[in-house]
């Protein structure tokens, strides 16, 4: 899903505050920095032959650095998600990362085009104030995944529902469900309701609460703060109550009133279809029809889909998580004629992954199972049990490195074996080649495997050999 | 290498005014569109129920949108660039993009970090006016990998070394040259020519410019601007015209007036050391002692390198090339202090990929070659020759993508066969499954190759692992 929200100029400014920090005098120097997300004022501009910097500089409120450990979870959950949508066919794009609006509307009716499937992930920046410990940051990374085009109805849909579906899965995150909705039967359940037509979208915004705030504050702020009729808000708590399958689509396509609005059932019969096709795909159980569902932003015109994570018990030590909807999306068939000269109009439908509330949950489960990521990749270290051996680990480490293995060798010219062999173990690097002078009079290299802690002399001339097989095979 | 650079108040103002525009009574739509370089004016926020929008928001000056070809481009650079500082065991961090100060420098001090090899990559700002048609961009990607920790002398450098010639070997960018100097011998040349102490920095950037201007023009701005006498300016211009392997060095430590000089003796004696594990790497003759690479840098204190491609006859119908040096980097040991309270110091010697240079180049090779880029990667199209097959259609992709195989197919009800066979010729898809009435009947598929156009019919029930085989083949 693009991205909405242009930045005010007071937002920029409030922004543009936290970064910069008038000079000061004297050199104020990192405090209080044990923390990753941090609020530590830096001095900034070292300039060696400058005894005072110019200013003083702060982590931007809201960002922060992400560690080794961090990437590494980061790394492969994107990878995970990348291949979904490249399995699907999507291209790729990149759109400024500062640039304040929504991207992929924009560059379609920039360049003309009139379709195409395409994900983009990358940092950008929210607008909003953060609330870092639900795991929102104000920079973070978006994950989307659009199809524009004009197609036969609800395929596309479909196939976004599938992605979120393959993607929930892959990332083993737990059982999850997801909700389906669609504008036009929101829009007509507002108007059989009685609610008049230029309230329809605060309405829509206070249903948008219902997965924070129960239905009674809701009803509240309907009543009391949006100036809607009582009765009329009883009508619609009727109808949000409402969730199922295939049967409630029929059972609402005899509605007595909401069989008489034209867009209701236009949004029921596409979403009939839609479902039709889910049950192709095999993912029907996995969906469900919720009239409760309206999804905040304004220019979803017709199916709406958000997925949730089912809360399961928490297990021993871990902290039960809230963490809200972990994607979702809907079609938009408006936004790309806003931003053409002439108006043209392309549909689009889309899926935005939580990526950030997922890589959260995962470090979470990281952290509480007190599991070691390995935050190298490094196959193969280069060792040596005497003194005097850097040229020949250098010789043999740059071997190693033109064939393509991974390697490491401690930058020390007369390391100690224990040292060495420690290091392997505690960045997790399965086997050591060890050369010392008995290895180079016989013309041979120690193959040491780790793990087993057992060693084979191996030809200097097959060593490359030998260690790809093994890798191979591992 | 970490980026320098804070933006004072005046160049953050500036950025923001080319961002946000005040607000317009009428709607201007995007003009002049054709170029990716959008330079368009474009309406932002659009709201469907609201006429006339706030704002008119322009793409920020120097930044630009990515299209699928230029990303696969950058994908498969990045990729290549990414492998080889895993297979020099380094781990991934990522500091806010926003950060404008030196964040892996910032990052140890904070962490109290001692040693680190690290890389990072992605969009940074700039904050330099952008040269567009150099292919610099103010939103740029950055590509630096760094060694911090104490060592002996030289072996993490050598390192770097060997990484910027596996880096420039393996994207193919044609021969190249890395020139190499040190902070201590260009200080000590100064010293011995008699440049005062108090102009070092500012000669030491009058000779960064070499790579732009000519001896000529170097030596007025150092006379004419600098103050600098014009005999000792003359004195620098013989020692810059030096440039050789080990035999340079021997000859320099008989230099009579460098000899006597304690740093430039250093840098001398570190060179040295330097050349002979470049030999051991297999890497000397790509590398070159150059007494006129000076970096403009302040904050090295030792060996600098950078690396320049070697202008070869332009091919027919190829632009001359002038990018400049597409790697650097350097020692810096003092850097980390200067963000520490107590100023513990952490050596740290790194480079920097010039990657947006790079991409620069193979894009405008790709573009001379006219060569197709596949900008998805999808491997079976599902098709079929009849109407009312979408179900069928469906059922079987779903089964494709369950298995893990790219698959597309068209968002039609009833489209045509040759459509959908043009579709997978355009696109560059290598295998076609088809089903229809015939097929069906007898329980099979037909796997078509695209290129051969041969089709072989398949047990429905073994189509997945027969395409699975014949892509594990291809």
């Amino acid at each position: 899903m693009p991205q909405l929200g242009l930045l005010p100029r007071r937002t920029w400014a409030t922004l543009l505050s936290q970064l910069l920090r008038p000079p000061r005098a004297a050199c104020i120097s990192a405090v209080g920095c044990h923390s990753q997300v941090a609020e530590a004022l830096l001095t900034s501009q070292p300039k060696p032959h400058q005894e005072k910097p110019n200013f003083i500089i702060k982590i931007p409120k809201g960002t922060r650095d992400l560690s080794p450990q961090q990437m590494v979870v980061r790394e492969k959950i994107l990878d995970m998600v990348v291949s979904c949508f490249k399995r699907h066919g999507a291209k790729g794009l990149d759109t400024p990362a500062f640039e304040l609006t929504v991207p992929f509307a924009r560059y379609l009716a920039m360049n003309k085009l009139k379709k195409m499937k395409r994900y983009q992930v990358g940092k950008v920046w929210r607008r909003e104030s953060p609330t870092i410990v639900q795991g929102r940051y104000r920079e973070f990374c978006q994950c989307d995944f659009d199809i524009a085009g004009h197609f036969d109805p609800m395929i596309p849909d479909a196939e976004c529902l599938k992605i979120m579906c393959e993607v929930l899965s892959g990332l083993q995150l737990g059982d999850f469900l997801i909700k389906v909705n669609d504008r036009r039967i929101v829009d007509g359940m507002f108007a059989v309701c009685g609610v008049p037509e230029s309230k329809f979208r605060a309405i829509c915004a206070s249903m948008d609460k219902l997965d924070k705030m129960s239905w009674r504050d809701v009803r509240h702020e309907m009543v009391a703060k949006k100036g809607l009729a009582p009765e009329v808000a009883d009508r619609i708590g009727e109808y949000i109550q409402c969730h199922g399958g295939v049967s409630l689509i029929e059972q609402l396509f005899q509605d007595p009133r909401l069989s008489q609005n034209k867009q209701a059932l236009e949004g029921l019969g596409d979403l009939k279809l839609l479902f039709e096709y889910l049950t192709l795909f095999g993912i029907a159980e996995k969906i469900c029809f919720d009239l409760s569902l309206a999804r905040g932003v304004d220019y979803y015109t017709g199916v709406i889909y958000e997925a949730v994570l089912l809360q399961t018990p928490a297990q021993a030590g871990e902290e039960p998580l809230n963490v809200g909807s972990v994607a979702a999306g809907g079609r938009y068939d408006e936004l790309v004629a806003t931003f053409d000269p002439k108006g043209h109009k392309v549909p689009c439908v889309g899926l935005s992954i939580g990526i950030e509330r997922i890589f959260y949950i995962v470090e979470q489960r990281m952290k509480n199972s007190f599991k070691k990521v390995r935050t190298t990749e490094t196959q193969v270290f280069v060792a040596t049990p005497q003194k005097n051996f850097l040229r020949e680990r250098l010789k043999l480490i740059a071997e190693l490195w033109d064939a393509g293995i991974k390697a490491e060798m401690l930058y020390k010219n007369n390391p100690k074996l224990l040292t060495q062999l420690h290091y392997c173990e505690n960045t997790g690097i399965p086997l050591v080649v060890i050369i010392g002078e008995q290895e180079q009079k016989e013309g041979v290299i120690k193959l040491r495997s780790v793990a087993s802690r057992e060693e084979v002399a191996i030809k200097r001339e097959n060593l490359v050999a030998e260690i790809q097989k093994r890798l191979s095979e591992s």
